[in-house]
């Protein structure tokens, strides 16, 4: 059991979610031998506790002109709370979170151009608090897919 | 349109997912006074095109052991594809693109402790064509979700 | 076609004049099959709507004591066009762009020496807004000739 | 006189041009007082000198998809001249230069899109003696005008 | 109870001792109410499994000529191993850890001059695998106190 | 004799007590064939000097969830004291030296886990004359153990 | 002739106190078959002109205490002739040039010991306008001797 | 008294010479009230010893084309002795030491222009063993003048 957040059977329902996202409750259950209705309440119940999402993701490399890009900002401790509340807020913003290292918040942006790529770069730098905004383009996206870390890791 | 790849009714569709990625293609098509048979197609070849995925994404700020973390790969080169393939088939990563800046490939890794961390981190640098890896570590993730850039921004 | 901004004959046009800035229209016309006339008011369009310059370009590795230098300038967002504005009307500075990575602004000044060059770098950090100027000396210039890029690309 | 290789006359006829590139030698000759076939020997043996050239430069920013970056390339000694020439013949190369300071050559690149950039670099980083490239893109042009520093620069 | 390794009266035992590290286990039998045989018994089983070291502490800052230096080493993955396991027999070397960050390896030392810290860093250098070496002096030690941590921290 | 400090008897009490923290004073004085009395009564003075501490240490690789981490913090000069003073009372602050190089400051931290580290790293920089804090985790502890230089190095 | 500003003969008689600061006039004399007089009045006029010292210099690695350190200090431009003023008045510092690159000062101080290195660079830190100080300690100085350029380098 | 090398009859002398490099020995002699024999076999001793040097400085400031530069040099820790021998060896060469920190050696150069500058770092770069120079040029000297510390500072 991988953590004491997720009981064995939520654990085996997401695996199945992280193979297809709209793989359809019913053929969960029948893998996992157990009733829809328990899928289902599951799914609905860790959704609502923030802790699973389900999510459509377009590939930028497959689109023509979308560009994707890192953002890695420094933010002055009190301000940190207000610039991740503000930037959750904004469209362009395809991915946040604080971080521990050379920067306090990586944001994922994801722009049409590069004009409009430096103009968000410009407007997170206005944001009070902000002290730098570094910028890596990402040319090309190769795998998204979460999966949850197991005991034994299937990397050795 | 925001591109030549996807027409109208294509992006109408990936909007309704990316609010919901599970969103029932009735729904959908009642939302788009269209078809059901015509949303499932063209989801269908969306998906087949590799522009298109629907993800289940575990927030590990709400699990309690699960690390997230960034690494940062130089590599030469020459070595560029194999070592990008050889990563996009471990299962601790969740994320992986080819970046263009002070690094070239980006890495998001799910890990169950720091120990396990450090020796993913080890096991990188250990490939052939790996010349440096810089570890960013993720605290809280506050937001996932794609949204297609429109031509009129939202930003302004 | 490389780009929809100028049809197939501008781009010829261009090509002819990136070989040669002073060759004469007629030449130009002769070698592309068309009237004088036509190369002329093309051409004329083409500066008019500033997208061809042509530039008198005197090398400083071939000159006694000129020196030409790169200065990386940080500039504060609310800052960035005033100080494009005034660095533009500098005559030392021969080339300006706004850059996106580890500086805002890319200036390429062209001094006497090495003094005039330091005084030149301390008043670009005096303007408001500017935080940081870093310097790159050029000892000599190999190559000076901008191309149109190509659908297909000559690299391959 | 700024410098003993031109003399005062050169130096006249040189800011003409560089006030407009296509300026007639007639209309020269007559603003400095002296015969159109005393500017055009002047120029042409400026020219063949390598002193003087007439470049045609199209300005990315208004051309619809045209990428400008800089390249910051170290190079091993042994490599320099080697790496100069090779990047000397390449078509994307608009711009060359021997730098001293945190790199050793740059390189402007005029590309057609992201990924055309992101494999021009990787092309540059393979070739022998190589040692780094840094990536800069420039979002804009501002301003391109090369002029011989004075004995009294304006700038006090 | 802080973690699951050290149960309720380890941890009281460990806390006496961080208090004072030549307290007599008499004195820490007392102030906990259990039999002094239980505090020898367990010192001496924690010292056993290593998780507890009493160490004697000369302050540089108060000796004529010792110097404190930190090294921060960068090391191949493949010579991690055998690097730490060298360094940790050095007598110079008074602390030593592996870390995760902007360096793998982090090596306190304590030499008597300049000249031996130059030498030794320099010695650690030619280690094999060893890739870089950074280096911060001490000046002053101003704390040395472990405390584990507890589950409701002091800092709120 | 390593410093005029420390007396040759002083020293090799020292040496001892480097050995084993809590080695019987009946012990040293048998093993120095001096008084036990004067082991006593020098130990006390070297401590009450400040030159000597008894140390208990509880290594964190050993323990599940403790996280040790070193901050490296840069102070503007006046405010060095005081901020040295702040980070010496709080808890967590395992170890607290001044130090001349990339940093001013050196911190080493106990804490929890990855949260309790943020968010007392956002504590550090939050106090009045932080400029920068920079963190570096550490994996594992190899050694911890100090030794007075001796006049003949033994690493020769 | 290297440059305008020395004659060949005052070229020539740089070039024998150069070799030996203290050689008498008369050899001086002797050597280049010119009167005393002559030599004794120019060595005067370059003294006065600022152009020639003769230095006492102490090689600090051949005595015991004493540390030599570069600090490389940042200075906003106008406070520049300020800092420069105050610091060339301190005895500590025995070199002091203003460097156009990385930092916008060199100092060179010598020291009794490493606490006192620390307080001159806070002392230094603590000048109105500095925004930077990095120090780089000398361990050991090897060759101290100044030749003016020649018009043919002994170096091919 | 200083140091233990220097009794205080010999710092006085250098001290004197200090002042003026050329001070008469029988002047030195009369302000310090010993005979000159004394002064003129002491400052011998401490020339043989290489302990004090007369030093004859030219300004490059002051004269036209001299270009003063700093050289940083890392170097692979085997070679350092033989790198410090060569670039000893060179007349370009004018102060050479040995450092710890961000480099291994710093080098002073003085050169005729930038471009003997520039080959002069590709000829330090191509050295066995040196893996880095950064430059750092001097635009001004302001101060060259070595004074023994004393036991009391006159910084206070």
């Amino acid at each position: 059991m991988p953590n004491s957040i997720l009981d064995p059977l939520d654990y085996e329902i997401v695996r199945e979610l992280q193979e297809d996202g709209r793989r359809a409750f019913r053929e969960v259950a029948r893998n996992l031998s157990v009733p829809e209705a328990t899928v289902r309440t599951r799914v609905k119940r860790l959704q609502d506790q923030g802790i699973l999402q389900i999510l459509a993701f377009t590939n930028p490399s497959k689109l023509g002109q979308a560009k994707l890009a890192l953002f890695f900002v420094s933010v002055a401790p009190q301000d940190h709370d207000r610039v991740v509340d503000t930037l959750g807020r904004w469209s362009e913003v395809s991915y946040l979170s604080t971080t521990l290292g050379s920067a306090d918040v990586c944001v994922q942006v994801l722009c049409r151009d590069d004009e409009s790529l430096w103009a968000l770069q410009q407007k997170v730098r206005s944001l009070p608090g902000v002290e730098e905004v570094r910028v890596m383009q990402e040319v090309k996206v190769h795998k998204i897919r979460f999966t949850i870390p197991t005991v034994q890791s299937t990397e050795e």
